[in-house]
C-alpha cells in the first residue's frame, strides 16, 4: 500500500495511503468479519466479491454517536450501499434512511425503516414515485415547483397531506469537497432566493411543511470546510424559516464527511465537527425550538467497512512491468478503476490479502479481465509478490461499489456482496 | 445539436456535431426503425430505452462490404452491444463474432454463430472459461503462457486440440486512437519479442495454431492512422509467421474504426482503408496464402444505429440556466454522461426527438434523475424549447450503452433495449 523508500535517499517521502488498520491481520491474512480472507472466499464460493464487516459499521456509528451531540440525528443515505442486509443493519443503528428513488424506498421499507424517519430526495422524481412516497408517509425533499403540484394532487387523492421539506440550492459551495452539489445554477433543489415563494405555495396547497434539506457536497476531508458549510446552511435555513408556513422540525444539513482514498489523504477529524454541531444545536434550541438537526451520511458509514476481493488469474511480465490480471475489475468497481468522476486516476489502497504481512517488494499493475486499458485496480503499486490464486483486496470499497458499477459489461459473472461478522 | 451562431458576428464558427442524418425526421419527429419516436415509446411502454435500427445496422454492414475487399472477413466484437437480438442479427450478416468472456460466448452460440468463426480474447480468461471455449471449438486468442498450459490440459481431457491464435502486443501504437491497447508494457497479448518462444510452445503442446490477433486501439477517426496500424500489424505478423508451427490461416488486424461523437468529429473515410486492405490482401495471397485477413468491429457496426430515448420529467430554471431533468441518465448511459474513460467531458449529439424539426432556440442542460452532479447528458447545448413529457434522444448510442453502465445505481427501473425496423 505504500510507495517504496530508497534507503540511500531519505529526502523526499512520497504521499502514502492512510493505514487501513480497521482490518486486522492474522496468520498472514487480512481478517474481514472475523474470518481470514481465504476462508471467507471459500464461504462465498467464488471470487470476486465485496465484503462488508458488520462490526466496523457498528463501530463507525458508535464513533459518530460519541463525537456528535446527542440532539443531532444521524441518517444513512442508502445510495452509498443499497444492499438490503446493510440497509437492515443500519435501519437499526441510525435514526433514519435517505432514499433517492422508489426502488430504494422499497428496500428501506422492507428493511424495517420507520417511514416517519425516511426522506426522499432526487432531482427527477417521477409522478408515480412521488405518489408512492405520499402513500408511504415518508418525507419528500421537494426540488421543484412541478413536484408541488403532483404532491398536492396525490395528497388529495390519498387523503393524507404530503410531508415535505424544501431542498435548497444555497448560494455557497462546500470548499474542498469531491463533488460540489450546491451553489451556482444546479439541477438540485430550489435556488435559495426562490424558496420563500415555494414556501408560500406549500402552505397554500395544504402540504405538511417539515423543514429544509441543504446538501453542499460530498467526500470532504477538511473538517473546517464542513463546519463552515454547516454554519452557512444553518444561517440560511434560519433566514428561510421566516417565510415558512409552520415551524421547522427537520433540518438536514447534509453530509459530506469524506474517507481517505488516495495517497496523502488523511482521516477526517470528527472533533471540530462535533463541537460545531453542538453550537448549532444550542442555537437551534432557542432559534428553531422544534427543529431536529439531521446529518446524512452514506460513504462515511459504510465505505471503510468494505473490501473488494478478487483473485489473481494470471501473472504476466510485459516489457519489464508486472501485471497481476484478476477476475474482477472495472465492471464491479468502477470507482476503484478511476472511471467514476475522477479527472486524474489515483490508486485506491490495495493489498495482497492472503500475504498481508509480507513486505512490499515489487512494483506491479493490478488489472481486471476486461479488454480495455481502463480496467486497472492499481497502477505501479508496491506490493508483496503475488501469484496466480492469490487474493487482492481493494480497501475503502463499502460504498459506491457494486451498485455503482457496470456489472454486465463484457458478460462476466455477477458480483456477490456479503455482510459478515 | 449545433451551437448557436451570433448573426452579427459571423467570424468564429464553433465546432459542430456531425449531422445525425442516418435517422429521418417525419411529422416533426425522429424516426427510428420506421416509427415516430413517440409511437415507439408507446410500443416500448416506458422510458427510458435504447433503440437500435435494424435497417441501419444492415446498411452499415453493406457499406463496409462495398468499401472493403471481398477477401477480408468482417467480425462483430459483441462487447459493443451484447443484446441477443443484435448479436443474432449480426451473426447472419458478418463472418464471425468476437467474444470477451464465457458469458458472451453463450450469447453468441445461442444466437446461432458458427463456432468455427467465433474467437475469444481477453487478458484474464479463467481456467473454466478456457475449457468451455475448447469444448465449443472456438478460436482462442492466447494472451499468456499460463493460458497455453490450461489449454493443453483441456485439449487432452476433451480429446480435441484447442484452436489458438496468438494475441500480439506490438511495439507500436495506433496514432490518434481513443484507447491505446498496444505498445509499451500491457496486460493485453504477448509482447512481440516473446512471440517466437510462445509459438514454439504452441507447437510442442500440440495445440492447433491458426494465426495472430493484433489490436492496436479503438475509436480512431483518422483513416491514415488505421491504415498505418494495419500495415505495421501485417508486417509484424508476416515476420512472426516465420516462427509459427503451421501456416497462418487467421490474421485479425483489429478494428479501431471510430464514429463521430463530439463537436468537430467527422465521419471516418472508408475508401483509403479499403484500398489499404486490398493491397495487404494482395500481398497475403502470395506471402501468407492460407491466411484470411479479419477486421473486428464493434462500435462501428452498431454505434450509429442506436439512440437512447429519455423523457423530460421536470423543467427547471436555476440562476438563469435551464435544466431539463430526465428519467434517464448516467445509470443507463455512462459514456454519454462523460464518465467512461473521458478526461474532459464533451456532449454527445442530442436532440429533442419529438420536436426534431424546430430550431434550436435555447441553451439548456439535459440532466438525469440521480443525486450526483455527474449525471449530465448535455451541458449548455442549443436545443428547441422542451417541456415535461418531451422526449430527448442521445445519438451514437448503439454501442457501449446499457451493458457498459451502472444500471443499479440509485435503484431506478432497469433499462429496456429494443431492436426495431
Amino acid at each position: 500500500m505504500s510507495e517504496p523508500l530508497d534507503a540511500a535517499q531519505p529526502a523526499r517521502r512520497l504521499p502514502e495511503h492512510a493505514p487501513m488498520d480497521q482490518f486486522q491481520v492474522a496468520g498472514g491474512e487480512l481478517v474481514v468479519g472475523g474470518m481470514a480472507v481465504s476462508l471467507l472466499a471459500e464461504q462465498v464460493g467464488a471470487t470476486p466479491f465485496f465484503a462488508l464487516d458488520r462490526a466496523l459499521i457498528r463501530a463507525r456509528v458508535a464513533e459518530l454517536r460519541q463525537a456528535l451531540p446527542t440532539q443531532v440525528k444521524l441518517h444513512f443515505a442508502m445510495k452509498a450501499n443499497p444492499m438490503p442486509a446493510v440497509v437492515g443493519l443500519l435501519a437499526g443503528l441510525v435514526d433514519g434512511i435517505d432514499v433517492a428513488s422508489a426502488g430504494e424506498l422499497k428496500v428501506a421499507l422492507d428493511a424495517g425503516a420507520n417511514p416517519a424517519e425516511v426522506s426522499f430526495a432526487g432531482p427527477g422524481k417521477r409522478d408515480a414515485e412521488l405518489r408512492q412516497a405520499v402513500a408511504a408517509g415518508v418525507l419528500i425533499n421537494v426540488e421543484s415547483n412541478r413536484e408541488l403540484a403532483v404532491l398536492a394532487q396525490a395528497s388529495q387523492d390519498l387523503g393524507r397531506p404530503a410531508r415535505v421539506a424544501v431542498r435548497v440550492n444555497p448560494d455557497y459551495e462546500l470548499k474542498g469537497s469531491g463533488m460540489k452539489m450546491a451553489g451556482g445554477p444546479k439541477q438540485f433543489g430550489i435556488d435559495a432566493e426562490a424558496v420563500p415563494e415555494v414556501l408560500a405555495r406549500v402552505g397554500a396547497l395544504g402540504l405538511s411543511f417539515e423543514g429544509f434539506h441543504l446538501f453542499a457536497g460530498s467526500q470532504n476531508l477538511r473538517a473546517e470546510a464542513i463546519c463552515e458549510a454547516q454554519r452557512k446552511s444553518y444561517e440560511l435555513a434560519l433566514r428561510l424559516a421566516e417565510s415558512a408556513p409552520s415551524p421547522v422540525q427537520f433540518l438536514n444539513l447534509g453530509g459530506g464527511f469524506g474517507i481517505p482514498y488516495f495517497p496523502g489523504d488523511t482521516r477526517l477529524d470528527l472533533a471540530p465537527i462535533g463541537a460545531n454541531l453542538a453550537a448549532l444545536a444550542a442555537r437551534a434550541a432557542s432559534e428553531m425550538p422544534m427543529a431536529h438537526i439531521v446529518i446524512e451520511l452514506g460513504r462515511y458509514l459504510v465505505g471503510e467497512a468494505g473490501v473488494y476481493v478478487t483473485r489473481v488469474v494470471d501473472r504476466k511480465v510485459s516489457r519489464g512491468q508486472v501485471f497481476l490480471v484478476c477476475d474482477g475489475g472495472l465492471h464491479h468497481h468502477l470507482a476503484a478503476s478511476g472511471n467514476f468522476g475522477q479527472v486524474l486516476r489515483k490508486n485506491y489502497p490495495v493489498a495482497i490479502a492472503n500475504q498481508a504481512d509480507r513486505p512490499a517488494d515489487e512494483s506491479v499493475n493490478v488489472v481486471g479481465p476486461l479488454c480495455t486499458p481502463l480496467d486497472i485496480l492499481a497502477d505501479r503499486m508496491s506490493l508483496p509478490r503475488a501469484d496466480v490464486g492469490d487474493l487482492v483486496a481493494v480497501f475503502q470499497s463499502g460504498a459506491y461499489g457494486r451498485s455503482a458499477s457496470p456489472q454486465d459489461f463484457l458478460g462476466h459473472p455477477a458480483c456477490t456482496e456479503v455482510l459478515v461478522g
